[in-house]
């Protein structure tokens, strides 16, 4: 099975595509598609969903596994993230993938045992689990987020639990304390 | 040249088609496309882009125009928004039509003169200045909002304006006052 994880944002989208054969969990790409900074919203919205597109049919994943963006108290970042989210989920879903969500809460606990952990320790743990070359200082940060979601999918599912988000509501009613 | 007007929403999205031709302008179509309730809000998006693409199939409008949801103070109903509209942007982009944006202020204010009209104003004028057929208030506010956000781009286009917002620094600088 084949996941992709995302990590949206509207400057750079991480990604982290896994592969996952029997109990063996290996990456097989991780990186970030660049959006142009010079460039319009709109525009960079059809740069994630071509970006996601072209992931999608070179990986060809079943499962395509994004954080929802945490809680801000701006609301137009919450609007951007919204929108870039939903630019990543639209190709997912324009390519029939099942799209799930998690909380950088349950991404951080699943693949570290904590759910405040850092960035950086989630880019060593990744880094260890999935048994990847080079030093793990040499994957981007967005990109160890992206693997660390689709990660969070293969635990998930390897477990038997079915806590992916499907409305707002059950996300509201599992995370009080994330509602401002 | 056809307009496609979205007045985006994630529980319910209107639409309304503009035609102009040289100084007269009518309406091709109007409606809203009804999301299920019942389903998780990923599959909504997808209803959203797939309703946006069959009317964009039927009616092969140049432009989609959208309204820029307005700030709310809810970051949940922030995101739910910026999504919803990103569904109906990406299928306009995919159908390689120009995406422009409008606040609800510069719509009303196109549409009545009163950047702080009523829907039914709204509704009211939009109505009379289309010559539409029946009574106003058969038209739903949603269809009838998404016909002004179309009209507003005709109105621009005709007086030679354009302040498109092309990213959210212009828009931002355009509008201190809807920053929180």
């Amino acid at each position: 099975m084949i996941i992709l994880g995302i990590d949206p944002g509207s400057n750079c989208t991480g990604y982290g595509i896994i592969e996952v054969n029997g109990s063996a969990e290996h990456a097989r790409a991780q990186g970030v598609i660049r959006l142009s900074s010079d460039t319009a919203h709109v525009d960079r919205l059809k740069q994630i969903y071509d970006g996601v597109a072209e992931l999608i049919d070179a990986h060809t994943p079943e499962v395509l596994a994004i954080e929802m963006p945490v809680y801000g108290k701006n609301p137009q970042s919450m609007l951007k993230l919204g929108r870039a989210q939903a630019a990543a989920m639209m190709a997912g879903l324009n390519h029939d993938l099942d799209v799930v969500q998690y909380t950088p809460k349950e991404v951080k606990k699943s693949v570290t045992g904590n759910g405040n952990a850092s960035k950086q320790q989630v880019r060593y743990m990744i880094h260890a689990i999935l048994e990847m070359n080079g030093a793990a200082a040499d994957i981007s940060l967005d990109a160890s987020d992206a693997l660390a979601i689709a990660l969070c999918h293969t635990n998930r599912r390897s477990h038997g639990a079915t806590e992916q988000y499907s409305g707002w509501g059950s996300f509201v009613d599992a995370n009080p304390d994330r509602v401002q």
